[in-house]
């Protein structure tokens, strides 16, 4: 079993153990089975039937309250009411596709893309993250006439046939497509003298150099700002600068997958790469984008644009639909009402700030990284500083019982991933808090 | 320029020419070019600006209504309030991801597999059609190990960049994949002694031995049971059966698209191959699924499903979100309680019946033919009987005058795609014979 296999089986129900668990949630799990078969994906030893979601808080079919720190989906919070509201009013009013001109369709636009540098100035919409990836894919191909692509070796960008190959972390074993490289996460603890941006730009280089020697030739990089599924690598803000630069003066296109940083969870403004001080040559969007609305977006320069449509003709029959305009300008609202850029700023950086406090006081923390409501927590053995997923393991499901949700993330499985909706305040920050510190009490 | 171009241009905005346009009209036509660029894809000479839909009909910024004759997504008719209450009940409630049991989910997923034969048993719920023919791609690949895959000259079945490979009709040039083969669309017309069932059965095999001998192998065979892009052909019933049995044969798996002909419109019965009497390895659900709300689904065997997920692990971050199977349930609801399959029958027949008399009275009218709510009518020249796509284009123009939308399709596009919600009625069908009957007359 990889790596990465761990990761992804780590906090996964199995359902061919169910001893334990109450009758009905066993009927309710055999229904899930039955019908979702083998691509049935639960988590939890025992899984939770969701009834309700407000704010921060899911609750289960007993009344149950769960603190929601995995959930990056309802990004502004569950069921927030202003979007809900936009989405009655406009699939009330109509829904239709881009062949026909809806005004919420180009205001979203137009609102969206005032939030890019130039010459990030068109915008494709697309119904998920993985579509968005796609499209950019194909983008990157059409303008490079390159076929080979980098990433990270935990990535995860999505699952489509083309993604996946690009998703090194949704392989069971793994196997890699000819015409994709990796490069290991930017971990600044595994670079001579911390210098994370050089000796990040030198490893994609060296892919560079591989894909082109294999005949591939190299069409572009694809990275998450945050670096989520490989376990969160944040720090230094800018280290990213030395590796779109290498990019660039390879001819590749750098293609910023925003689907986890993006819409404001780093703290650092709206996008995740502008905290590197970087212009992407594409940028894919998707998860919080509707607040839970299927809905993605591809954003790059018209030129980038022209050269993809010069052999295809891209139509997405729900992409752009005026109920997920009418979504995404909701969650816009909401981002700059409820100013939650500034919040993920600032409770983020109290959590971190907190779990920085437990680390000292718990050997059993390796380390703490992250920016704004994005941070990651590893898990080591105190006697010899390896990666620890079976305390990853037994937090999470602690964490249940305590009636918080949380997930793990990395190479290794080790890290908890910290990802709760942008309406987290100070005071949730304090019970997830207080609740990892009796965890980890009774784990001593 | 192929024959293919033309379709997809045949009723395309020209943004190269906004002359005669109203100065209102030029801004909110700009407005969509600076933002999509040249992705932007909108109907017509002069494009229009909706803004709300009811039943079988939408409404322009002018207050204009159009008859809709086109749309196939808005299958159960347009903003229909008992979809419209499922989304706006569920999103205010609970919006989340199937790793959480929610019972909607459950229910959804069991009243919409009791609607297929087994061992069409498993479903995988995706956003869109192109992500469930994108899974499908992938499940024959592992259940055949073989890449070969057999489509139609003009199929189309979605945009990724997989799927894009099997939908010959989204290049702009004729370039086909190494590892696809395409058949002629299934006309009768073309057939020795009209057995189209054993033409289109060897067309087939020959292109499986092809793509064996070219050493891809033979994965798959894709085919909307109407042929929708490819002009309409759905006559006789059952002619799709020597097909299935050369695909089974040879080891390859049966993919039926129902993203055209299913939920209904075909009117014999809920899925398109249901009128062939044949079993599929695998359905895909698209379009109508959510009457708009972005979802999509693959239905196939859990033996099948078992063998993709071995490798893969596959997960649709929004896929199956409560939502979405919310607005799937009240789709399923209309259908049964409108009887909307015996309404595409009664009023596809009589509509197909009247289109039919047209055609004894217009020379024009090379061919009427089509199942249920979905029918192609041929504009051909009278005097060579050559496939006539400008008059098409002239009649799709004036439909749009006198307010009706219809489209286009068929490898020459001059296929008339009579394709209106299911909540079309008599009267509906009346008034689209009389406006083509008005626009045929003035042009003879």
């Amino acid at each position: 079993m990889s790596a990465t296999k761990q990761i992804l089986d780590l906090n996964r129900f199995d359902a061919s153990n169910t001893s334990g668990m109450p009758p009905e949630l066993t009927e309710r799990v055999a229904r899930r089975q039955a019908t979702f078969g083998a691509a049935s994906v639960l988590f939890y030893e025992q899984p939770i039937e969701m009834v309700r979601g407000e704010g921060a808080f899911l609750f289960d079919s007993n009344g149950k309250r769960y603190l929601d720190v995995y959930n990056n989906v309802p990004s502004v919070g569950h069921c927030h009411p202003h979007v809900v509201a936009a989405i009655t009013r406009q699939a009330g009013t109509l829904n239709t596709n881009t062949r026909y001109l809806v005004r919420i369709v180009e205001t979203y636009a137009e609102r969206l893309l005032a939030s890019f540098p130039a010459p990030l100035g068109n915008l494709v919409m697309t119904c998920t993250g993985s579509e968005a990836n796609d499209v950019a894919l194909r983008i990157a191909e059409n303008v490079t006439n390159a076929r080979g692509f980098i990433v990270t070796n935990s990535a995860y960008h999505g699952n489509t046939t083309a993604v996946a190959h690009i998703s090194p972390s949704s392989f069971k074993s793994q196997i890699s497509a000819p015409h994709v490289r990796t490069v290991p996460a930017p971990d600044p603890r595994n670079a001579p003298g911390g210098d994370i941006g050089t000796q990040f730009a030198a490893q994609i280089q060296a892919a560079i150099n591989d894909l082109r020697a294999s005949g591939h030739g190299f069409a572009g990089f694809f990275a998450d700002s945050i670096f989520s599924s490989d376990g969160i690598f944040s720090a230094p803000a800018g280290f990213l600068q030395q590796a779109a630069a290498v990019v660039r003066q390879s001819g590749g296109l750098f293609v910023a997958d925003e689907v986890q940083p993006g819409f404001g969870r780093t703290g650092g403004g709206m996008w995740g790469f502008a905290r590197h001080d970087i212009v992407p040559d594409i940028v894919t969007l998707g998860k919080p984008m509707g607040n839970g609305f299927p809905m993605g977006g591809v954003v790059t320069s018209p030129d980038y644009l022209t050269a993809f449509t010069r052999e295809t003709s891209y139509f997405n029959t729900f992409g752009g639909n005026p109920v997920a305009a009418a979504a995404g300008l909701a969650v816009l609202d909401v981002i700059a009402e409820e100013n939650l850029i500034a919040n993920a700023a600032q409770t983020g950086g109290s959590l971190k700030d907190g779990l920085t406090a437990l680390k000292s006081e718990f050997n059993q923390i390796g380390d703490v990284r992250g920016a704004g409501l994005f941070i990651g927590l590893d898990f080591n053995n105190p006697a010899n500083g390896t990666p620890d997923s079976a305390m990853a393991g037994h937090v999470i499901n602690a964490m249940k019982q305590q009636g918080i949700l949380i997930g793990a993330a990395g190479l290794y499985g080790h890290t908890l991933k910290i990802r709760p909706p942008l309406c987290f305040n100070t005071g949730h920050a304090e019970m997830f808090l207080e609740t990892l510190r009796k965890i980890l009490v009774a784990a001593k």
